[in-house]
């Protein structure tokens, strides 16, 4: 079945955590939305400059017409988490146990949520001290699946974390 | 007084957090050394490409040699809080009371070391939870003083930020 994915995304992401997962979202035919600060904005990858066009603001963006959200990483949550719409967006999917799927960097959007009490959950390893301040059990492994939370570490964790993803929204 | 302060800096740093306070320090007459990854190593700031050379590395430098320490924000921190011995040197410095300069991001630096527990400090709008769930009581104000600690929040800050670092330096 087709899924709608809101991918929240900023400038300075991490290119193949975008690349990677989109790829194989796409291959499987389902709808992708790129939410960001600005509708009609480009937002760009910080390693290949890799162009993304908004569709959609955080201000504008409604949780329920979405199935899924996708956070890629590099320091896009970095900028997002500042952002009240896009933390309020994040927290809906938390909250409703919506398919949520973050790697690298992205858990800092959940940490702001103050979602991630008591969840599994795996990330960059700068991150690792507020994860753990934050409630959050850190795991150091490729992929952590914690109901309908799915995290990864780092762009070598990207073909199981894709296949993960894949899976729940199967 | 003449001091010897550590800068501990990585690539991406916020090139105007590390010039101004600088510039500021060097009129002083106080000895600057730039700690980072790897000695003899060159960084790069995240806007205009300031060129840093490093004097000496995280696991070479000892605080003993120093003074105080000063952190410049931008994605540096966030480069060098992996770095254990970056963590270690840092920790040393809050433990022992000496001057610590942080800005922006630069608080990050201090959450790894697990040595914000009850102290007030300010930084970048989006690490306010990772300070809070740290234990750091949260300031906004363009300079926060707790004892040695000094912080402010970004580059509109710098003046009464470089003002404060150089009265506590006197």
């Amino acid at each position: 079945m087709m899924a709608r994915i809101a991918i929240l995304i900023a400038d300075m992401f991490e290119d193949s955590e975008y690349l990677q997962p989109v790829a194989a979202f796409r291959e499987k035919r389902h709808e992708l939305i790129h939410v960001g600060l600005q509708a009609g904005g480009k937002v760009l990858g910080q390693q290949e400059q890799t162009p993304v066009v908004i569709d959609v603001s955080t201000a504008e963006a409604d949780h329920a017409d979405f199935d899924a959200l996708f956070i890629p990483g590099g320091y896009s949550p970095d900028k997002l988490r500042t952002n009240v719409d896009a933390v309020h967006f994040v927290r809906k999917f938390m909250e409703e146990g919506k398919p949520v799927f973050v790697i690298c960097h992205g858990p800092q959007l959940l940490i702001t949520a103050c979602v991630l009490a008591g969840r599994k959950v795996t990330g960059s390893k700068s991150i690792i001290q507020d994860i753990a301040n934050a409630g959050g059990v850190y795991t150091d492994r490729e992929v952590v699946i914690d109901g309908n939370l799915i995290s990864s570490r780092n762009p070598g964790d990207l073909q199981p974390f894709s296949n993960a993803c894949l899976e729940m929204l199967s």
